[in-house]
């Protein structure tokens, strides 16, 4: 027989720097989920006080574990071992411009389809739950649902009968998917206890585990765009990710990477869409280098995971290789069909872009293309309309940023610099002063941080 | 014009261990005590997380005085100030016993009465707001309402006639007197943030100089029956609320005193009203000594700080003097008529004593009774029906218990130990078994602590 244990017993162990059991957790976290306005097995005021105190005492390995894994079971789960094939994801901590989940996705189904299982099954499937715009980063959500038709809103049947055809599925998180985080996360927003690396931890992994992966590619953003404010907290946060995601049996690397400028050629929804659909034809824009390397480089490390590569670097040539071929393409036609998407647009996707405004930011010197604020950046895009300060309000497909320079370009006095869009006139200008007071011409060639910062593997993680 | 300020910042900058700005204190105080069910101007989850992370930071000494001011001013205060005179109180953090309020008060109402003022007023003036036993410890308020017609619900202005007449006033709290302890101390009761230091300063210091007074003398108790854990922690405790009181303005002056057997003869209910009464009308029992010398060190205190005696040493004299020259009953007598209470049953308290059932401990063998867990003492008081485990819960008014030695006196085998009172003679086991466990007779004489053990003042407090 088990003594109940009470979520106050769990705050006063926390509070005074205890480890928490792994019954002490699991009791928590099920007295969050149960609990019913009539029955109040635990109140927001107990959670507020539990997350302050693991805010400030922390939580060893064990206990962040089994806090995570304590959260994905509370809800549905991918339950993909049902396909009995490999099962990976990239995730990465949000970023400006960073589309790298609509070409990783593809790659990556076509590396499945083009290798199926002996059931004939492709040999490796994506269940990608994305998540929504907030603040100065973009939600791949937004950008795929200004593709007409298109449905993220499938359940876990349905998906994995999507995997199997396709090779990916695109979706959304349901509120049956880690119902803990959302009240968790609810009660954070407003209790100052948002930025704790182990509970940001335990909220992505969650999400992420409940897509029942062998192997998880995770793209933790480092610099002046990055959601954490520096690099070593980014560092820990990877730690954190790859050490839980290894204790629930999970195969994760986490690579450092520099999110100083805005990723690619656009910055917003749709517009993201088009970037992505003429690197997959083959119409590989100048300003979407940065973006095709980042890309190859996170599928290589996944490929290579799955056992599909010899080495990471192997796994990014085999990517670009996907690319090129019009394999990742055509894989992209099949899950957009498949969840209902309009893929006619794909054809001229520049003639489906229609911003009701648009203006073009010039150099006011020749120089070099500096620095910038990438959040400010960033936060610029949400203003003209493409992404939200708040959860649930509405975006514009159309919104969004083109650079013409990358950091470290050389310029002349009145080249374009950055064109705006809106779908508002009126909300040309605060983005347009943001911009140009964040854009740093220089004399002289800037250093420049590399794309590819650190990696975090199993092996690599501090004792 | 100034900024609002949001509670969330409040908590974020104390979460990150910056000492709050007095604004912020104000505005998070006034946001308790404004809000409605449909105005949240801060949430119970918000105030939680506020606890909690003031619990694992603390407070310096200016941000403990700022939120002991703005929860001293949620609500109604005495303003004793209208009678121009010296207002003056004892606090005890709670003990076994404890009566030392029913010598104080007409000790201290006798000197004032004594002393008028040039406008007629009594020159020393008690305003004593009291509370009622919760767990080990007994309450005032629940010993005061045994005597008949009492009345300790009296508005302020009330108070203020009866000070005027009597010298002191013995009063219960009332929900318009520090509100905002009301709303924190609901909610740390639940949330793991009790035990805090900073925050049992600014709960038990907002409730008493609510009762505007000149000067505080605190009875803070250390050893077994302490509410406080190690002597460390109750010497902090003094400490924080001497440097509270005194950035009030208040003369404030905390003795640590030993708690380690019960204090006097009786404990319960009636039965410490009975032992008060007996010493006011001299007939003093061998087993008060230590309540009498107590009662007369902290009166004294009260009478230095008064200008009333040249020290503090000269203060207890006097003391003494009040109780043996019978001016301390007559004001006690003045004190309990003014407020209702039927005064008749002073004259034999021993024949009001009606408990439903008794049963005498008494030693196993001989020797020197040497030890005791004062707290476990306490509870099996509790249990008896003299006390309450949960706020509003009925008490009995005969219940307790009578010591017949006291730690330190020789036994002989088969001498009465301790006496049980009960009003339901079921209820008499439990305590009988907890008693029987904890009282210890050992073949020496045991080392005892001094009843004074530390004075703290303004002068000693660490730099």
């Amino acid at each position: 027989m088990t003594q109940r244990i009470h979520p106050i017993d769990v705050i006063l162990h926390k509070r005074d720097g205890l480890a928490l059991t792994d019954a002490e957790i699991r009791a928590f976290v099920l007295a969050i989920v149960k609990r019913t306005p009539r029955r109040q097995l635990v109140t927001d005021a107990q959670i507020a006080a539990f997350l302050m105190a693991v805010f400030l005492r922390g939580l060893d390995a064990r206990e962040l574990a089994t806090l995570t894994e304590a959260m994905r079971f509370s809800g549905e789960v991918a339950y993909t071992e049902a396909l009995n094939t490999f099962a990976i994801d990239k995730h990465s901590t949000g970023g400006v411009g960073d589309k790298t989940s609509l070409l990783i996705a593809p790659i990556l189904a076509a590396a499945g389809l083009a290798h199926p299982t002996s059931e004939g099954v492709p040999g490796i499937v994506v269940p990608m739950i994305s998540g929504r715009s907030l603040g100065h980063t973009g939600g791949t959500l937004d950008k795929l649902e200004t593709i007409p038709g298109f449905n993220t809103q499938l359940p876990f049947p349905e998906m994995r009968d999507i995997l199997k055809q396709c090779g990916a599925a695109l979706i959304g998180q349901t509120p049956k998917i880690v119902p803990a985080d959302r009240i968790l996360y609810a009660l954070r927003d407003h209790t100052g206890t948002v930025e704790s690396p182990f509970l940001i931890t335990a909220s992505i992994m969650s999400k992420k585990l409940a897509e029942s992966l062998n192997a998880l590619v995770l793209d933790v953003k480092v610099g002046s765009g990055a959601f954490m404010p520096t690099y070593e907290k980014s560092k820990l946060l990877a730690e954190l990710m790859v050490e839980t995601g290894e204790a629930s049996g999970t195969r994760t690397v986490a690579l450092l990477t520099t999110m100083d400028e805005p990723l690619g050629r656009f910055s917003g929804n749709w517009v993201e869409v088009w970037e992505c659909v003429d690197i997959m034809k083959q119409h590989r824009h100048p300003m979407s280098r940065d973006l095709i390397e980042l890309s190859n480089i996170l599928s290589g490390w996944a490929l290579y995971l799955a056992d599909h590569a010899i080495s990471p670097e192997d796994g990014a040539v085999l990517s670009d290789e996907y690319l090129r071929s019009g394999e990742a393409y055509k894989a992209w036609l099949k899950i957009i069909n498949a969840q209902g998407g309009d893929t006619s647009l794909f054809e001229d996707p520049a003639a489906h872009h229609k911003p009701a405004a648009t203006r073009t930011l010039t150099a006011p010197t020749s120089g070099y293309l500096a620095a910038m604020d990438c959040k400010r950046a960033g936060w610029a895009v949400q203003r003209l309309g493409a992404g939200r300060a708040k959860p649930g309000a509405p975006v514009s497909a159309h919104a969004g940023i083109e650079m013409h320079a990358k950091l470290g370009d050389k310029l002349e006095a009145n080249q374009p610099l950055v064109t705006l869009f809106s779908e508002d006139a009126s909300l040309l200008d605060e983005p347009e002063a943001m911009l140009r007071e964040t854009l740093q011409i220089a004399p002289t060639l800037p250093k420049l941080q590399p794309l590819i910062r650190e990696v975090i593997t199993k092996t690599n993680l501090p004792q």
